[in-house]
C-alpha cells in the first residue's frame, strides 16, 4: 500500500477480532511511531502496553465516566475488546510546552502503521484540557509518575468491522490563497 | 516508497530551492490533510496557502517576536524563504474540545506526503497555549475570523538541504507494559 492509500484507507475502527496481536508487530508500530518529529527533537515519548483485561476495564471506566453528553454515542466499553491498548505518555520536560502535539504526532503514525499491517485502531485521549481528573486517573491506573503525561490511548486490534469510506466535502471549500476566504 | 520508509527518512527541512510548487501538488497534499481522523468527525480543517513575500514576512515576524529563549536557534527567518507556508486553521465549533489534536492530526499527513512527493517541510506551531497574542497576531495578518484557530504553520519547498538521518535510543527504553516502568 502507497501512503496516499493508507491515508484514504484508514477509517476508525471499534470492533475488533478475539486474536492476539504478536508482540513484533507492535514493537514495529511503536518504533514508527517515535519517529514522528517532536519539539527540538526531546523525543520525549513511552508508550504503555496494556493487554491486562483489569488495566482495560480501569480505562474504560474513566472514559465513560468522563465522556461528556455530545459525544455519549460512543461510549468506551470496546476498548475492554481490544486484545492491547497503547498508551502514549510524554515527558513534560523534554516536551517544550508541546506535550500535546507530540503524542498527537507519534500517535498519528501507529494510526497509519496500524492500518498497514491490517490492524484497525481509533484515535482516543487520555486527557482532557478543562479537566485534569482524567488524566490524573489515568495516571493512577497506570503507574504513570508525575512529570510524565499520559495524552492518547490506542485500542488495536485486527478489525471486526468494515467501516464505510468517509464522505468528504469539496476541497475547493477548505482551501484559501493568502488570506482567510479568499479563493 | 512504502511507509515505514517515508516515516523513517522525514527529516525537518530548513533549507528549500527557490524552484515553485506546483498547485495541483499542494491540493494533493491538503487532501490528504483532511483524510486525518477528528473528533465526532468533525472535519473542522482549514487550510490557508500563502505564497505572498510580505505575508510570508509577517509570520516570520511573528514567530521570532515570541520565540521562547530555550529554542532561539531555530529563528524563523528561513520560513520567507520556503515557496509555499500552508497555514492550518481549525473551525472551533466543530472540535469539540480538540482543536490542537485534529490541526496536528492533519499536519502529520501533510508532513508525510511532503517527503512522498519529495517536498521539504518543518512543523511549527501558530499559537502558544500560554499567550493568546501568538494566534491572535497571526490571525490578524491572515485575517482568520472569531471561531477559527490557526494552530500550525507548514514550510514547504523542494529541498536544498540533506539532513542526517535521526539518532535514536534503544526502544526498549521507552516501552513499557501495563504499567509505567514495567519491562
Amino acid at each position: 500500500m502507497n501512503l496516499d492509500s493508507i491515508i484514504r484507507g484508514r477509517r476508525s475502527v471499534r470492533k475488533y477480532q478475539s486474536r492476539d496481536i504478536p508482540d513484533p508487530v507492535i514493537a514495529d508500530l511503536l518504533d514508527l511511531a517515535r519517529y514522528a518529529p517532536s519539539s527540538m527533537n526531546g523525543q520525549p515519548w513511552y508508550f504503555i502496553i496494556v493487554r491486562d483485561d483489569r488495566a482495560k476495564g480501569r480505562l474504560v471506566k474513566i472514559k465513560n465516566k468522563y465522556c461528556p453528553a455530545e459525544k455519549s454515542m460512543y461510549k468506551a466499553d470496546f476498548v475492554q475488546d481490544a486484545p492491547v491498548v497503547i498508551v502514549v505518555c510524554v515527558d513534560h520536560e523534554r516536551s517544550f510546552n508541546r506535550e500535546v502535539e507530540n503524542a498527537v504526532l507519534a500517535t498519528a503514525n501507529i494510526l497509519l502503521g496500524a492500518y498497514e499491517k491490517g490492524l484497525g485502531s481509533v484515535y482516543m485521549s487520555a486527557y482532557k484540557r478543562d479537566d485534569p481528573e482524567v488524566a490524573e486517573e489515568i495516571r493512577r491506573a497506570l503507574d504513570i509518575p508525575d512529570g510524565v503525561d499520559p495524552i492518547t490511548m490506542i485500542p488495536l486490534g485486527y478489525p471486526d468491522e468494515t467501516p464505510e469510506p468517509k464522505e468528504m466535502g469539496l476541497l475547493d471549500e477548505v482551501i484559501f490563497h493568502e488570506t482567510f476566504g479568499k479563493k
